[in-house]
């Protein structure tokens, strides 16, 4: 059962939904695209949103300037003693907009809309991220509201940069350590099961991700003249590309699957047993065929198993209509998910090697490393854990399921390697919310469930205190 | 030696050299680039020029209406008689200029520089295909100047879409067969050996142009989430190109070889007599590795073995950066170059085939046919062809070079199939003259002999008579 100082907050919460919209709106409707400098001065205005609304509740907030986008650092005491240190860690920058086309409202311009599972909220950034990081600044906000304060200490990171690839994020936290150390983390930037079954996601993937220009001839030339007399760089990175996997989706890259550490036997039967609808997943998105490694589980491979896809591929003649081009050079962005033990530096080093042994001798690759993040794992039995599966219990009245994520996040490595804690991967998107796509929405219901979630979970984590 | 009826036109033509640069300077301040509607008016007053040149000459020209920018047919009876009537095929359009700031004048502003085979025409159009054109136009006026009229009786077709893959020649060849056809056809779209060594081209390869668009999931998606779980759309087009030859370099669509004539050992022995310096044509452009089919001769694989080649290749996120996406499609450009016997329209079905066999069942490809043309062979024992190198030996005194060509003119293969007749391939560009790029050029001794070379050709064709 609930305790009744939580009671009285979650009542709170419940009586003012309308308004933690219209504050999540406001936010909403600040197009802060990190990856486009266009929006610069927008991101800037959306880290002093954050700053401004926490501030307003009371906390000590600043915007931190970065060599890119700022961080926005905010601190609140709590009630003192011993209370638990908690760092919230979200970001406020969001993904562009393109294609705008498919749009059915404004991407900038918030709306409820009417759907399956009652409103939705239609926007860029609804859930990822700016509408979860709102989950909590909301739960705060009634427990100030109620109590006057909030039951633990906590201390927020908010990063600008987390859709480019968070380049700021881990000098920050290292430079920062001593201001941002804390008892644990909480991160919010994960899903639920499904509507009605909260999770708390304790592994996820790691990243490699390796762009790579191809170079042959000093010019283009023409397909008529120089075609079957030289390699062509089209070619030969088809070529590349699709000695990636052998036949039966296993990676190619030597030494790939050195360090990879297999799904034990109980991790498969505890996946096997959450009743994981392959087809239903597939089907959202218009597919039928799976994909990945023969004969490995849905989950797994989704979880525990490491990929390697191409993100984007360019070269020759790509308007409408025919060249006869042979182009000099061609370019590809390859990015692999990692799984504990790989280590993302060796992975992208042993990409570069697999791509430059397969070039004639004079052809040349030049590579951007476009980001590296090792593969997590929370261990289950941690007590911050615990304390948010109590209350996510509080608030939907069953357990949790501990699920993987076959995302990255980067900065829980940071976290971990930095401030030395672990980050409780507390999250209320659903796997249809269009993260990244157009129509990005968050369900009224888990926005709703996210905010009391949040309020009951710190009732919780200050149990743990002394 | 040269008979007295041509040396006198010869004369005339050493003569008058620098009266037919400033023709030809007219014309190449016409910028008749098909390509871009903006320069449509540009294209319609090159047909207009070359009409009224032809008319100045005696010639019964007309501009003809296509649905794309028009025709010019023009004809002089010649000496009447049994005289034999040829047929003249070349273009007035151009490449676009760009990228203009490569350019070290200006590309529609001929000039003559010194170079080290003494000046040479500098202009968008100066060898493809205006100056070439012109060495007949020039004969054609040195003939009428010393003679009253021409040896032979002439028909002229000079298109405006040759750059745009002609595609109205076709239909007007076959709809004007009555009137254009004759008993052989000279195209003056190809080259010397070098400088000094002239060369009829006898075969051209064909050409199957095929663009696909493969399509899976409904939407983009994240590679995290769907990463290992789904055929990634970027991975299958890299397979499926990687997948169109063999180690050996051989083509691995399906029927693909089943109709291609072997180059025969006395063909094979010709071609590896010209002592063809592969290291330095690679050389020219930066490589040093042979591309093509494993164990076959450097001129085999650019005359006469097939390719198959990407020319442009797009899918996913190509910006800056990272963006963690697995894409919803993918586009290739995929052409052929073919050799006799093989059919286009085969090839391309079999092409479609490779790819659509590579699929999921539930994703597609879609296609646009971007071109097809037969590969061509002239018979090296046609009289036309022995009258022209008995021509070119009167004005170089040497045999000329009989010469594949690695590329296609789908105008020769329109010619026989309507008019019935061979086509000549007889030029005077070179292979450095930067054909389709910045600071295009023709040398004015390959112009000044290209002159001479149609005026002593005309007379050789003339003997043929009854």
């Amino acid at each position: 059962m609930t305790a009744l100082p939580t009671a009285k907050v979650l009542e709170h919460v419940d009586a003012n939904l309308d308004a933690s919209v219209e504050r999540l709106f406001d936010v909403l409707r600040i197009p802060s695209v990190s990856t486009d400098p266009a929006f610069a001065a927008e991101v800037q205005r959306g880290a002093q949103w954050m700053a401004d609304t926490l501030s307003g509740l009371g906390f000590e907030a600043s915007v931190r300037e970065t060599k890119g986008h700022p961080m926005v650092v905010a601190h609140h005491a709590g009630p003192g003693g011993d209370a638990p240190h908690i760092l919230y860690y979200g970001h406020y920058d969001v993904q562009p907009a393109d294609p705008l086309d498919l749009w059915e409202s404004g991407p900038f311009d918030p709306v409820l809309v009417d759907a399956e599972r009652g409103k939705r909220i239609v926007a860029r950034g609804a859930v990822d991220d700016k509408g979860q990081v709102m989950t909590w600044i909301e739960a705060f906000r009634a427990w100030i509201a109620v109590h006057g304060t909030l039951p633990c200490r906590i201390t927020v990171l908010l990063e600008g940069e987390e859709e480019t690839g968070s380049p700021s994020l881990d000098a920050f936290i290292k430079a920062n350590a001593d201001e941002l150390k804390a008892d644990a983390c909480i991160v919010c930037d994960t899903g639920m099961w499904d509507v009605a079954q909260p999770a708390i996601t304790y592994s996820l993937r790691g990243l490699a991700y390796l762009q790579a220009t191809i170079k042959g001839p000093d010019r283009d030339l023409h397909s008529g003249l120089f075609g079957g007399t030289m390699v062509n760089p089209l070619n030969l990175i088809g070529r590349i590309v699709g000695e990636l996997h052998d036949e039966k989706g296993r990676i190619q890259i030597p030494h790939f699957y050195d360090d990879v550490i297999p799904v034990g036997e109980n991790e498969r039967a505890q996946w096997e047993a959450l009743g994981f609808d392959e087809a239903g997943f597939l089907g959202e998105v218009g597919l039928k065929t799976a994909g990945g490694e023969a004969g490995v589980g849905a989950l797994e491979r989704q979880w525990g198993r490491p990929t390697c896809d191409v993100n984007g591929i360019l070269g020759g003649y790509v308007g409408d209509g025919a060249k006869t081009v042979i182009a000099r050079e061609a370019m590809v962005k390859i990015s692999c998910r990692l799984v504990p033990d790989q280590d993302p530096r060796a992975v992208l080093n042993n990409l570069k090697k697999f791509i430059t042994d397969r070039l004639p001798e004079e052809y040349t690759a030049s590579f951007v490393e476009l980001g590296e993040a090792p593969a997590i794992r929370v261990p289950t039995d941690s007590p911050f854990l615990q304390a948010a599966q109590a209350g996510l219990k509080d608030v939907f009245e069953r357990d949790a399921y501990l699920i993987g994520s076959g995302g990255s996040i980067p900065a829980v490595g940071s976290i971990k390697r930095y401030l030395g804690i672990e980050s409780i991967l507390l999250g209320f998107g659903l796997a249809d919310d269009r993260v990244h796509s157009p129509n990005e929405k968050f369900e009224l219901v888990c926005f709703h469930n996210g905010i009391r979630s949040n309020a009951a979970v710190l009732a919780r984590i200050a149990e743990l205190r002394g």
